[in-house]
């Protein structure tokens, strides 16, 4: 067959996303497939079973990565890897980084079954651990491979089971004594690419099916800790108080504020995980941990809103007698793609007769740090009503099957491109 | 000895609270004896051996309230009771509740060992979770005995770890079976006394060692449901955002004003307990759920807040497209003191030479709920420092001597004066 022809099979796509989607399945039609969970490893071991079916070279490396090669002719070349994750946040949709790896998974079956040959090796990749998980490390996997998170970030990591982040990890097939050699250099690398939902409504309210990204935001996290005073709270007066989640309450709505003000629109700050000690209804909280994230297209927006909020906390604390300790665990600056390869999927687009625009991501991805090793692109899905990270997550087979041909031919033409 | 002569051994006191007060002791050094858990029962069985030891006919009832009772010389006369409880709240500390029962058990011992005769036979009792606890149900003990708690309150209840209330209840020595027959009549009761720790501030600031307490705040509890939408934190701008948490933020400053702007200061609004859902990092809010409390001296008082937060939990419906349920577990009117028992009370510390004063209780006790079956009176000792509910609650054996002999001595006049 004549490789501009070849498409990819939309039909079994979609028959592994709704396999795939079992896994972890819960009583709201949500996924719980939080990371090292035991349906998280039964959906690794759906995948390796997959590609063993393909007869790929497939690794679990020290942070329980999984790669999946496929030889090329030039087999010294370096790798174009492409991939995503396949873990859930709690009561997510089947849809968010399982695409990208169930994508990859079609693409090298439909190369496959169609005999062709490129010049350089292929690398499927699932990363660990790309979401928020409960033991706070996010895009773990993708931070361990480009040298970004190191055995001294790991070493006593617990979840709040108490369950310690190596032992998970080696449950997983992954290594905390070997952890030195998950790194991989760029010159192993000639691209890195990966397909996502979009989680915002912008491709949808256009009718386009194609997603090109940009650049991908910064994340900013800090987990704040508000100290007050615990107290009875029946026989301590309104003025005698200090409570420290009506502190925290001020901060919220101070945080909402900086970022409603300021001027990008796609400045964006969130307080999602919460907690409230000792948490007795006849007891003024004592203490209140909270994680505040703030996101944005470039690194001085993110600033201003931190800089805003600093104000606030100040007055807080002031006139509440309150105390606040503040720990930054993340601040990721935004990650801009590579031009070679945004060229790359807007031709292949055009070939394919599918409409496509360029779009910056507000949702942080393994890419954002591959980026930082090798030329790196990323291609959105529409995602129905914007939804994502809920049971409703859900992108159409047609718009499916675009993206993934995009992602198909955009790797036959660097293939061809790159290392000449 | 001269029955005026009798005074408890407030050294032996001292030392049963030192010793009740190692059961359920925590690393941070308070107290973690929740209502059902282990720590609990253990102190359960240390009273009943101290019970024994007194040879008191001791039985616990279908709450699991323990009871002791000592026989008087006109044995067919209603009893005198006096006790309280020994549940903690979370990391709470020694003399909340326990004190009331181990002065009980104090003026058992000194009647004893004094050889003195009652005509009134005399009762203590310790009241099952009379605080907060992991099953919604505060002065359950009392509330049961009053007839305010039945077998349908409670046969479904659960605590977080789904284990039932009737199968902890069982455990502890209770039974749902038999549940009906926990309800005592009030001609069974010539009069119920409580002593507690004042739990505040106003005793202490005016160096009086004596409260006599004139009513019982009314408590009003309801759990509120804010249902927002769960969304991704980075892709969803901050105008499409329903925000549980940033609303639920508006609500509790809400609480807060309304309490601080009302004409008596004795008014109080406290969220303490909240649970932020599905809470990750990187999702916002979909629900919080809370409880919220607001005590006062009047009704009306407690109703003037409450119309004041439903004008504002209107606004935030409307302005935030959020939806929100509301679902009153509580509302307990004030409760007056008997008058012949402040008498009493007044008379002894007089007669004692102690300095007394008259005050409310801001908290709630168990001689709530008796209050309304027979004639209740409570004594305050002063919190050093007002503070309660924390590991650092004490109060100065000094006071906790004084309190107890004003107790056993409004006994013995109770005893003369009542039922001839």
């Amino acid at each position: 067959m004549e490789m501009t022809k070849i498409r990819i099979n939309s039909k079994r796509l979609e028959a592994t996303i709704h396999e795939l989607g079992k896994i972890g399945l819960n009583s709201k039609g949500g996924l719980d497939r939080t990371t090292f969970t035991k349906s998280e490893l039964a959906a690794r071991e759906w995948l390796k079973g997959k590609l063993k079916e393909l007869k790929l070279a497939t690794k679990v490396d020290p942070a329980a990565n999984i790669w999946a090669k496929r030889t090329g002719n030039e087999d010294n070349l370096p790798v174009i890897s492409f991939g995503s994750h396949i873990d859930t946040v709690p009561n997510g949709g089947k849809y968010d980084g399982a695409l990208g790896v169930l994508i990859a998974l079609e693409i090298m079956t439909t190369l496959e079954e169609n005999g062709i040959e490129t010049r350089h090796p292929l690398e499927l990749v699932s990363f660990s651990a790309e979401e928020p998980n409960p033991f706070g490390l996010s895009t773990f996997g993708s931070r361990a491979v480009t040298n970004k998170l190191r055995k001294e970030h790991i070493v006593d990591v617990k979840n709040s089971e108490g369950q310690l982040l190596t032992d998970a990890l080696t449950i997983a097939g992954g290594s905390f004594n070997a952890f030195e050699e998950v790194v991989r250099s760029p010159n192993e690398f000639s691209a890195f690419l990966e397909v996502h939902i979009e989680q915002g409504k912008r491709l949808l309210n256009q009718s386009i099916p194609i997603g090109i990204v940009t650049a991908i935001t910064g994340i900013y996290r800090e987990v704040i800790t508000v100290h007050g005073e615990a107290n009875h709270a029946g026989t301590t007066l309104m003025g005698d108080r200090k409570d420290a989640l009506t502190a925290t309450s001020e901060l919220i709505l101070a945080l909402e504020k900086a970022c409603k003000q300021h001027p990008s629109n796609e400045v964006v700050g969130t307080i999602g995980k919460m907690n409230v000690s000792p948490g007795a209804a006849n007891i003024i909280p004592e203490e209140v941990e909270l994680t505040l994230e703030i996101r944005g297209k470039t690194r001085e927006d993110i600033r201003e809103v931190i800089a805003e909020l600093e104000t606030s906390i100040k007055t807080i604390c002031n006139t509440r007698s309150i105390k606040l300790d503040r720990n930054v665990i993340l601040d990721q600056d935004p990650a801009p793609m590579d031009e070679t390869i945004i060229n790359a999927m807007k031709q292949q687009a055009t070939t394919l007769e599918y409409s496509s625009c360029l779009l910056g991501s507000m949702a942080g991805h393994d890419a954002t740090h591959m980026a930082s090793i090798t030329k790196s692109g990323m291609l959105f899905v529409p995602s129905i009503d914007g939804k994502s990270h809920c049971p409703e997550e859900e992108s159409r087979i047609e718009d499916i099957d675009k993206v993934a041909n995009v992602l198909l031919h955009t790797i036959l033409q660097l293939d061809e491109d790159l290392d000449n």
